[in-house]
């Protein structure tokens, strides 16, 4: 790729100084800075950052609430082909000591935080650190501008901390590239048109929240920034900077309905989804991909944020959709062979708006990435009609005569069953087999089923060797975050001789 | 980029064949393809080329109307890594046989016409002639499947003859990343949807017929083929396939109208700009930011099709709006500095959807490439809102007093004088100031103006240093295609001593 071909968020950023030399860029609080504004700040950060020893490939790391400042730390790391990285400053002190051990920031920036205070205590480092405000604004100003762009657009420029297969997060690593390239694709979907402004009421350090401000920005739009959700605040913003977008999802948008019940804000230029009478009406109920299809799709941090979207594939059979036209999927059984449509497979992909790795990983980044697809780590169908299905994540398989089985395929079938509550499939040895699948189930309250109802049951979902030989019921299930805790399911009921292990 | 990031044509093909196992690809009179069948027919084609010797870099070349054939050669050189260039068949003998020595094919598919004949007894090549039709399918049919894909996304793809700087046509190359992203930003800009059928009703060798081929086939929707313009098959077309897009523009519409005249078809599936009363009430005026500015913004083959859109800067200064979110615009003097706001410099960019320069013309692309911006040729205007305006091709420069003066913006201030027809410029050699500017002037019928009049003017459009010194009146201006015959002129009326000549 030529210097021609080059496209950085900072020339992003240079284009929108010229070509929007009046229009707000982001609005925060009482910060409300234009594009040329902000292209400045950026300059004059850069340089400071620089002037701090932040070099090519060097971190930097934004531990605090939603900010303005997020977006134009990571502008000036893409300056300097530095990697930025926006953490969960909620996380306790012990995981905020993994991610400052993990990620070695050269200057971090910080709001007051307990948890914070108690991880740098244990976590020696070479860094700056600065406290958001006072601190960070006498940092910036004591910038010279820098202007030339060190990276290309290949260079990773985000980092977001995700996938905790090994009980400690991973940060995915998005190159300039990615991110404009998965910008397009919500560009494209959300029919974001010129004059769009998004609310960044979600947390900006989750890719569902910066998906939304990095395309936003992609076209020149305005972001409007809040700390954390805080559902009158949210109205108010909506109604005095007439925002088009908002990060909501259902909880959020109900507590905006109670905040609003007296119609006090005027939340008309919201176009949003579609969700309750009240809501509704008030609001314009946006006929866009994104929202006629209630906001479906499949998406992981790893693929920049969506990899398909209901909106391509509505009405069909999937309610994951179809890709992106930015990317390609296939579905991988464990030896990298795709698997016929109707069964389930891996879901893998390549593409522009993939990420380039994990900080830091170089084993598992190998694996995720065998044979140049990369492993999503979820289980997936593709339908008849070619739309896709999202099973559940692999986390672990089952190997049966030979034959491989992801708990995840079971227990979706297990729950179709009417008297189903929960359930969970791990695998028990088996001295003709290998391994078997055994069902761990809990039964709705007052329901009443049988282990050969529930064995049929399975038997007309899936392929009969999928079924398990068999089941227990139990009074729950322990869980992991929100999946079962298969490891103390192995030792309740037996389980073992799992491939690999 | 590594095997993850890519995304070739053959990619976005392959997933087609398995996210739309059903859908029609392309409809091309008798021919209806799905998009599996259209990977089939691809693969067969692209082994059927590989042992025909083409090779990576290896050229194929179409001559004959539009075809769905375009489409299944054009991904068929994807695959081998081969380029293909669609070439308007309807060029003179001559044009033909330079285009032929110039792109030496391996492959020619043709179909009849005297001028082709001709132009292949001119140019001695060893190249495999192919009449389009049976002995295209049998080429095809003779093919084994050939399934590698041998490019990545950088390679390019297409090549499409333009922009004849010394009298020949040169061929612009476009890899499979720039048309990818080209077409992200139409389907952004057009707000093309799941189930997008496109009727290629203009010329296939041009970009604007092609860049809207290429998105809907980006996004998996239906392509319609008709051979060329014929107002009542386009009429028929529209109806019985449900197109939503076709390529028209002013005259052809008129034409619809026309033929359309007593409602004999349902054109409402169309949607479109608005033009005229009569075809308002046909179709469905498309309210999309393509549509609703009324189609502009400023393009060229060389950036894929188009660099800016009116829809990013709808009610700005500019009528070319403002760029696409996948490029970056500068505007530049002859030594590459940044013009400011309200000057005149060339329209220079860089970004995902640009060009790989001219297939053989190493000299020429580098000058091209000046500095990491491609230059367009083009004279462009920042406006004060940042919105850019077109102002005319670049052609050739005036040097006065160490300043740069761009006949084609003197034109334009002289052509806004009410008493002015047409204009050119030309430089005159001046033993102060190395050149000054002269005006050639065609004056309205029966109207009247002083050169003293129509200098004053000009000084309150632009620069004082840029109004003609002297004043010439005559009847015509002597043309070479659209713009002016400058070498006529200055043989007429004395210029000369123009920089680097």
């Amino acid at each position: 790729m030529s210097a021609v071909h080059r496209l950085t968020l900072g020339d992003v950023l240079a284009e929108h100084a010229r070509g929007r030399p009046a229009g707000a860029a982001v609005v925060d609080g009482d910060v409300r800075l234009t594009y040329p504004e902000l292209d400045d700040r950026v300059a004059r950060l850069a340089g400071a950052l620089a002037a701090g020893g932040v070099e090519p490939g060097g971190r930097v790391l934004w531990l605090g609430q939603n900010s303005f400042r997020v977006l134009e730390l990571l502008l000036a790391c893409g300056r300097l082909g530095a990697i930025f990285c926006p953490a969960n400053w909620r996380q306790s002190a012990d995981e905020l000591a993994h991610v400052l051990a993990d990620l070695t920031p050269k200057v971090v920036v910080w709001e007051e935080s307990e948890a914070v205070e108690k991880a740098r205590g244990q976590v020696p480092l070479d860094a700056r650190w600065l406290r958001s405000g006072e601190e960070y604004e006498a940092f910036l100003a004591s910038g010279d501008p820098y202007l030339p762009e060190a990276a290309d657009g290949g260079a990773p420029v985000l980092a977001l901390y995700t996938a905790a297969f090994d009980g400690r997060p991973n940060a995915a690593l998005l190159s300039h590239t990615a991110l404009v390239a998965h910008s397009m694709a919500l560009l494209h979907m959300r029919q974001m048109e010129d004059g769009f402004t998004f609310l960044a009421c979600g947390p900006m350090f989750h890719v569902g929240t910066m998906m939304f401000t990095l395309a936003t920005f992609q076209l020149g739009g305005r972001l409007v920034v809040t700390p954390a959700y805080e559902p009158d605040e949210v109205c108010r913003l909506i109604d005095a900077e007439r925002c088009t977008q908002a990060f909501l999802f259902g909880p959020m948008i109900d507590g905006l309905v109670q905040a609003n019940a007296g119609g006090k804000y005027d939340l008309s230029s919201l176009r949003f989804v579609s969700h309750s009478p009240e809501w509704d009406a008030m609001i314009t109920v946006d006929d866009s991909p994104w929202c006629a299809s209630g906001m479906g799709g499949y998406g992981q941090t790893e693929v920049g944020g969506m990899l398909t979207f209901l909106g391509l594939g509505m009405g069909g059979a999937g309610f994951a959709g179809r890709p992106s036209p930015l990317v390609h999927v296939r579905l991988l059984d464990a030896d990298g062979r795709e698997v016929p449509p109707g069964e389930v497979g891996e879901i893998c992909a390549r593409g522009h708006s993939l990420f380039s790795g994990y900080w830091n990983r170089p084993e598992l980044n190998a694996a995720k990435a065998a044979g140049g697809w990369h492993h999503t780590g979820d289980l997936g169908r593709r339908e008849a009609d070619g739309t896709l299905t999202f099973v559940g994540p692999t986390l672990r398989m089952i190997k049966s005569a030979n034959e491989n089985i992801y708990p995840a395929e079971v227990e979706r079938a297990l729950k179709t069953h009417p008297s189903v509550a929960d359930a969970a499939v791990i695998g028990v040895p088996d001295e003709r087999f290998g391994q078997s699948p055994k069902a761990v189930v809990v039964l709705k309250d007052g329901a009443e089923a049988t282990a050969e109802q529930i064995v049929e049951h399975v038997r007309g979902e899936i392929a009969s060797y999928k079924k398990p030989r068999e089941v227990v019921f139990v009074e729950s299930i322990p869980k992991r975050g929100h999946t079962p805790d298969y490891d103390a399911l192995d030792a309740a009921h037996g389980g073992g001789a799992y491939p690999g292990a």
